[in-house]
This record gives C-alpha cells, structure tokens and sequence, in this order.
C-alpha cells in the first residue's frame, strides 16, 4: 500500500475513541443505508473515512453489506481499504464484485496493492481483470504475479524513479517539477540511479538530493549500497533486513540484477506483525493462517487436525499409566500427584521452548551460541527441578502422611524438569536444522516428552522406592 | 536510530552466511586481538562493520572483550552499534567504560539514541556524562529524559527542520543547500512548517516538495495532517498509529502542541518487534523482560515464580483427585484416562485463548464483535468436544473393554472442551478490560478451568454412571 501521507485525522479519533472499532450506532447506521441502497447516505457517512478506517468499517459490517457498500461507494471507492482488511473478509468482498468494477478498482491501485488484489481473485477472474486493465499495467501486474507467492516480488511497488548517472541533482530537480503527477509514484523517498541496461548502479535520497549542488552528478552523490532483494527471495528475509540495518526502503532486482521495482518499509511493518501473529498462533497450537474472520467449519477442523494430534499424545501418556495399573491400584496417591510431576515439566518445558522458539526467529540463537544456551537451560531446569521437588514432595509427604514421598517425588521432579529443558531448546534446534517452523511442530513433542518422562519415572521411582509390584 | 543508508554490503553477507552471527573462526581471532590490546589488528578486523553487524559480533564476545574492544577503537567505534545489542549486553559494556568514552560516543549520537544510551546508565553516570556535555545537547537529552520510559518523548529524534509557512519551496531548497550537514539531521523525510511559537502547522515531505513550483508557499502546499503523537504518549500506541495509517514518520508535541521531535518508522519497528516477543514470552509463561543474554539466576528466579503459580494449580487439581480417592481406587482406569479428559481441554483451550490474546493485541477483538466471537468459540469447543469425545471414548471402551466408558467419557470430553472455549475467550476479555494484558495472566487460569472441570466432570460422571462410591 502507499506510505500514506492524507489527513486521516477523524479516522484516528474514532480509533481511539473504540479501540479500533467504529461503535454500533454508526455500524447500524451504515448497515441501513446500504441495505436501502441510499447511495448519498452511504457517501455521507463513510466518504469522508480513511482507508484504514473503512477497512476496519468493512469487517464490522455484516457478509451481505460489504460488497453492496462497495458497490454504492461507486469510483468514490478507494481499493485500497482492502488492504486493510483480513484475507477472508477481502474473498468474501471481491467475490461478489462485477469484472467492471474490479476493473475500475485496480486501475487506480498502486502496483503492490493491485497485485495483492488480484492475487486473491480466482484464476479465470483474474485474467478476465488482467485482459481488461491498459497493456502497460498487464505487463507490470503478470509479472508481479509470476513471483512466488510472498516474495519480494508480490511485495514491491513497481513505479519508481531511475535516471542515469550523468544527470544531476539540478536535473532530476527539474524532472520532477516537468514531470506530472501520475507519472511519479504517490510517495517516494529516493531516486535510484541505472545504467542503459537497467542495473542498479546506486541509490540517491532525497535528502541528499536535495543537499546536494545543483551542479553534482547524481554519480558522485550516490550511495553505492550493494545492498539490494531479490524479486524472487521471500519477504521474510527482505524483513530481516530492513529491520537489521534499518531502512526504509530497499530496491528489488531480478534474475539479472536489473531494477524492477523497490520495498518500502510500511509493506514490511505487515510482514512482521504477520511473521509475528503466525508464530504465537504456531506456538498455541493454532493454523498460522487462521483469522478472526475465517469460516466456522474451516476453522473448527484446523482446530481438530491438531487436536488429533495432542489426542494422540495424550493416549501414548496414558499407555504410560496403564502399565502401572496395579501400582496405581496398591497406592492411589500416585494417581493424585502424578499430574503435578507431569504439569510442571510440561510448564517448565514450555517455557524453554518458548525462548528458543523466539530466539531462533530473532536469530538471537544461531550455532555460536547454541550450546551455552542449551546447557543453561539444563541448569535452570536442574536447580528449578531440585526447587519444586522439594517444595512438592514436602507437601505430598504430609499431605498423605507418607515421608517417603518426598524422596520420590523429589526425585521424579528434578528428572522431569530436567527432561523438559533437554526437550524444550532441542526440539526446536532440530527442528530449525532440519528446516521445519519449530513454533508450529515442537509443542506436542515436547509435552509428550514431559508427560511421558513425568509420569514413567514418578512411577517407577515410586515402584522401586515402596516395593510395589 | 537513524535510519541508515551506509553501505552494509559486508555485513549483509555474513549475516546471511551465518544466520545473524560471525563464525568462531571469526569471533576468535577478534578476541585474540582484543586479549593482546593489539588497536590496529582490532581495526582492521571490525573497522569496516556496519553498526548492526558490530552489534551482533559484540553479542558473540566474551563479557570482557566488550568493554575493551569499545576502547580499543576509540573514538571509530560508532555508539550505534550499541542499539544494536541487547538491553543486558549494553549495560555490561557501559558501566565499563569510562566517562570520557561515553561522553565521546554519545556526543556523536542522534538525540535518540544518546536517550537511549543515556536512560541505561546509573543515576549519578548520566549525571556526570550529561554535565560533560554541550549545553544545548544537554538541555535536549535532559528534556527527553524527563518523560517516562518506553514514551515517543524518549523514542523520538530531536534534529528536525521546521520553517514558517511563508517560506517558498524554492527558499526550502536553498536553505539547505547552504546549511551545512551537521546542523541537519543525517536522514529525512519532512519539514514541519510552524509558527512563531513552534506550534505544528503542517507537514511537507520532500517527494512534495521537490514536486511543488519553487514559487509555491509552503502553507499552500502542506498537509495539514492532525495527526501526531503527544511525547508523553506510550510508544506502543504511537505504533498502532503508524501501522494503521502506513506512515513513515509522526511529528512528537508537548502538552501545549508545541514541536518537539518527531518519531520515525524505524524506531516503531523497533516498538512492534519488542511487543510481539513479550507477547510470546507471556503466552510461554516467560517474563516479556527475560532476553537471551540475561543473567542465569535472574531467569532462573523469573521462570521460578511463574512455575510457582502453576504449582499451586496443580495441587487445586490434585485436591479434586483425592476426593475421588476411593472410586480412583475401585476403578483405576480413571486414572489411567483423566489425563486425557483434561489435556485435550488444556489444548483446545490454549488455541482458544492464543486467538482471543492475539486479537485483541491487533485491536481485531473489540466490543463491537466480543460476543459473536465468543458464542463461535462456545460452538467449536461444542463440535470439537463431542468429536472427541466420541472417538476417546469408543478407544477407552475396547481398551478396558467396558462400553459404560463411552457415555462417560463423551460427557466428560464435551464438558471440558466447552468449559475450557469459554475460559479461553472470557478469561482474556475479562483481564483486558480490567486493563491487565492478557497475555501475562490468561494461562494459569485458563489450564486451572479445564483440569478442575475435566477431572472434575470425568470423576463425577464415572461416579454416578458406575455407582462408584
């Protein structure tokens, strides 16, 4: 989307007003203007809206308003707001939009929008757009299109400004004031300076443009920044490296090193909110790409699929348990407390695992520092595990008076936590080697291993201890 | 930091190579050089590093090649690098070094990042590096210092340009052509364009100025853009706003709307990351505060406390296994299947509560659509619930070849996983409104509901159905 630069002043009230919803007086208001179709009313009340807060307006009202208000919007629709709504939302809209005016839409869009418009379109709808749009943008948009799904190359804004190396800043001064409107990009923070073959020879921004003498050859201004995505690379790793060296924007090169567009670092602030909501849904056992506004069944069976999972988990546990059936028969204590040896290990582990997880996705935690680390949290899981065995073995002991409690659940305690730190920052090392996302697939293993280790040597210790048989 | 347009190329490289860290070979033969105080070989090696990446390899080294490295470079070691490491890290390095270092280094600073440096010194230190200080340096850093941590007051860059409204663009242009570099900030995007009394007028980007008749009047050309954050605001507000409206950068006023400062997308990229990584430590039960290289008996006590919380919720289980001691006792496969009554409800839960925190983090969860969400969750709890508890309870039946186990533990399962979606969605709702974050404290609460309720539900039922007594 385009860094944005237009008052949005009344939008930024509302949103602080109803942390980030409109309130229901307004949403019905709305709603019975589009269900009476009162296209002046509808102009009336959201016309003035910024996109953001139109977007955050669309998801509010109910499936059937949505592509009826885009509809009485008219060209007075700025695409654009749907960019600022959530995937399912913007399906549920473009669907049951006419060709013609997805055509209107898009046209309008800057490149990066345009594409992801598009990318959300059926395939023959698609084309049908693409077809109907000027030959120029069909070039630019299919080629975008090409690039792999997230890649820098879906990502980029396509208009921007090169110029070759014996301009100078005087020139490309006047450039700009000759130049009309249009055919600049809404916002831009540099001109990048290409030889005839289109490869990036430097960047010059503008405040060094600006600075510069009139007389100074953009070639003599220009930051030689070998520093450069390519079109095909992932946004993941373009994020990095904004993030790493602080940019705000950063040119995107094909196959052959020629300037086909450039990131800015608004598209890249959604790269990492996204990265980061689809590591916590990872980690709490959720699909990365479930959204709030997702289809009930849709969302119910991705819950399921790994619950099924944990199911399993959960049987392997109790196959633990049935094994010493009659140990849990001659002494029902075990039954009682076995779940605290299990539950704070799964806890304990959970914790490790959780750092691990974040550190890898920060690359805080890469091979040079992997063995301190992996042996710290051994540490801490050794001393927090003698902690708490003594703690809950006291209170077991005289809870069932039964001194010899306090040895074995002492002991089982400080195996399991042990265990669950060994788990906890291996599993997702392994994992991450092994190119697996370790938010999405350590957490099961990790509570098997706890309840699995908890539960088989609270019992066993307790077997041996009291001569159970 | 300011945002950065130095050639990083070298770093870009080995951060790829090495996934964010240097290779022993590398970090070893730096701290060689560093132990023999050999100053030239030091330069050599880390003298044409990019910040971020000096900051990285300054993470690599050992506690007392930091400090000595810094000296070592003397005044070529760019502060900048010390935001680059983590909060541990650079306090260990900067209550090393000596104040005439520090003072040296944070001279060269932009204003927010000598706040940075600054805010993470003892009291009387900064005192002492403040007074040695010019006095107009001092009385920013001082200002800024004033508001309170984490604020846009000590996020924001003090060098700005601001220039009356009467001024033309093409006076603009010349104004800083003839400023010399120092008295500009090193990166820009804006002028502000402010009264007599420094109140905010309104904004005018250098894409638009460069674009604009030299004749034009900068209040002619201006947005007059409301939008703009108080100093005193918190950051992670300022960074809502940034996100919302895609901006790149955000004028900072005081109480009386008077200029201040101004935020930039880089420091706000800097806010969302911080909140996503404290977001999942939360949800992993590890202090939001804990960082990688903190030391061990800190992180030891912090994930002591948490699990000590746990513990007490483990022994609330517990209670509610006695009581059921004696039909435990007559019929041990309750023991064997509990677990998995509850743990299936911890799960489902969990993915529940991961949702509704992660929703309302991204204000997508507000009043306006609480209800609807939590009547879906109630539903897929509901679906989900009876699923499982179908196939748990056919398995449970054929392994201990009693069918009464179906309906008991179908019942059980159903309970739990409706019981554990209402806590997963209330829970946080509940927290969030009372203005505790969610995140923190939803966990224990809502893993105490499910295995109160599951083992709860799962005895009772077996009770009843088995006349167990």
């Amino acid at each position: 989307m385009p860094l944005d630069h237009e008052d949005a002043a009344a939008g930024a009230d509302d949103f602080r007003a109803e942390s980030g919803g409109f309130d229901a007086e307004f949403v019905f208001e709305v709603e019975a203007a589009v269900a009476l179709g009162d296209s002046d009313r509808v102009h009336e009340l959201v016309g003035d809206l910024h996109e953001a807060d139109l977007g955050a307006l669309l998801e509010q009202l109910s499936h059937e308003a949505r592509p009826r208000l885009v509809e009485l919007m008219g060209s007075d629709f700025d695409f654009t707001a749907l960019m600022e709504v959530g995937e399912a939302t913007r399906e549920d809209i473009l669907e049951e939009l006419p060709v013609e005016t997805l055509v209107e839409g898009v046209r309008d869009l800057e490149s990066d929008d345009a594409v992801a418009i598009l990318e959300t379109l059926e395939p023959e709808e698609q084309a049908e757009v693409l077809e109907a749009l000027p030959a120029q943008d069909r070039i630019v948009l299919r080629r975008s299109l090409d690039y792999p799904d997230g890649s820098a190359g879906r990502l980029m804004q396509t208009t921007l400004i090169a110029v070759p190396p014996f301009w100078t800043a005087g020139r490309v001064l006047d450039f700009f004031r000759e130049t009309d409107g249009d055919a600049l990009p809404d916002n831009f923070f540099e001109v990048f300076v290409v030889d005839p073959g289109y490869h990036l020879l430097g960047t010059v921004f503008l405040d060094a443009l600006v600075r510069a003498k009139p007389g100074a050859r953009l070639d003599e201004i220009m930051q030689e920044d070998r520093r450069r995505v390519k079109a095909t690379e992932d946004g993941a790793e373009a994020a990095r490296l904004f993030e790493r060296y602080n940019l705000v924007s950063v040119p995107v090169v094909d196959e052959s090193e020629r300037l086909v567009g450039v990131l800015t670092i608004d598209d890249i602030v959604d790269v990492i909110q996204e990265q980061a909501s689809e590591e916590i849904k990872a980690l709490g056992g959720v699909n990365p790409e479930e959204e709030l506004t997702d289809d009930f069944w849709w969302i119910a069976k991705s819950r399921f699929t790994w619950l099924f999972i944990n199911m399993l988990t959960a049987f392997i546990t109790s196959t633990v348990l049935k094994t010493f059936q009659s140990q849990l028969e001659q002494m029902v204590a075990l039954a009682v407390l076995g779940p605290i040896v299990a539950g704070q290990g799964g806890n304990s582990a959970t914790q490790t695992m959780t750092v691990a997880v974040r550190a890898l996705a920060t690359r805080e935690l890469n091979r040079s520092n992997a063995l301190k680390i992996i042996f710290r949290e051994l540490a801490i899981g050794g001393v927090n595990g003698a902690a708490f065995g003594l703690v809950t073995g006291l209170v077991a002991a005289n809870w069932f008076q039964n001194v010899g409690l306090l040895p074995v659940m002492a002991l089982a305690m400080f195996t399991n936590l042990v265990a669950g730190a060994f788990g906890g920052i291996v599993v997702p090392l392994v994992f991450d080697r092994f190119k697996f996302d370790p938010a999405v697939s350590s957490g099961p293993f990790v509570t098997t291993i706890t309840d699995v280790v908890g539960y088989g040597a609270f019992l066993t210790i307790a077997t041996l201890w009291f001569h159970l048989n």
